[in-house]
């Protein structure tokens, strides 16, 4: 059955963009749709405050993960390790790699490790796995990623981040400032780089 | 400049799908990308909890907002009056409606009202000038809209909400139980509707 139980609430900013989007694209996809005010205030308050609550967003959130990473035609995606790096070494090594010219090659066996291999960041056993790949020295780079260089480097980043407004992660700031938040918004923030964003040229 | 500056947190869930995604994205578009390792945990406490750094994330929300309507070909988006419909009076019409069949013409004048007109959601003046468009007499509509079978209709549709999983509006949820949050997931849940999505056709 083609149908979509629509729930929005008078007073939610991104359910206007759906109540002026969801009619043309339900009726022609041939999906029925239900428009269903409902009172999201106390649902909204109880996934601040309760942790049960919160595991039902943690839960959506894997889902979602799940289906995106179909969408971008990835491998499934594990069940991320948390806590994730408490001592910031996974970033530091980071860092350290942007210094010295290695960063993208890092991020992206990190995240492969993390994500599809289920490997914890800033684990000896993850570290030691990701800087093999790279031909790196592990005692080495985690030695040198602990200098008190790298963690003003990665402090400054911080700081320019927040100069920028960001306030999550992953973040998008174009050459002239313009500030992009999540996943969702990285091929807008390609197309406001590439100065092609319909509200630059309307 | 095209360049883009991509911080994210080596722990973030989300910026997992854009180091899979933007290295590519950034070269066919002919941006240069600049890999930003930074630490996100400060900044997302500051937003928790510092009200001066809530009003950078309503800033960035305001933006967010135009940028979207314009990709929607929308006309562009007043600032939204708040608190909106403090006694769920708006909502409580929005029930009515729904019960009485013409929840979605209610439905596109609100939001209309609120977002390209500046009219404020629960305001005698907003509902007068919405329920006029619609040839429905305001005080009996009103009157009607608080009845307590409306607002028991209210709560049921609130209840099946949380059923679902809801947490935040808007919310789609699919005959077949499968929910999703927020406008940037419309598409993908009318493909999943309409069983199309990738993860059921994979």
């Amino acid at each position: 059955m083609k149908r979509i139980d629509f729930f929005y609430f008078f007073g939610s900013v991104y359910a206007g963009l759906s109540v002026l989007r969801i009619g043309e694209l339900a009726r022609a996809a041939g999906v029925e749709l239900r428009w269903r005010p409902f009172n999201v205030r106390p649902l909204m308050q109880e996934n601040n405050v309760a942790l049960r609550s919160e595991a039902r967003k943690v839960t959506y959130m894997m889902r979602d993960l799940e289906r995106r990473s179909a969408i971008a035609g990835l491998p499934p995606v594990k069940w991320p390790v948390w806590p994730t790096d408490p001592a910031l070494i996974h970033n530091k090594v980071g860092m350290l790699a942007a210094d010295e010219g290695w960063i993208e090659p890092f991020t992206l066996a990190s995240f492969k490790a993390w994500l599809f291999e289920g490997m914890a960041f800033g684990d000896d056993a993850c570290l030691a796995h990701v800087l093999y790949k790279l031909g790196k020295d592990k005692d080495r780079t985690i030695a040198a990623a602990q200098d008190p260089r790298i963690a003003a480097l990665y402090e400054a980043s911080t700081e320019e981040a927040r100069g920028h407004g960001v306030f999550g992660s992953p973040s998008f700031v174009t050459a002239d400032g313009e500030l992009f938040w999540g996943d969702d918004r990285l091929e807008e923030a390609i197309a406001w780089a590439a100065g092609t964003h319909p509200l630059q040229t309307r």
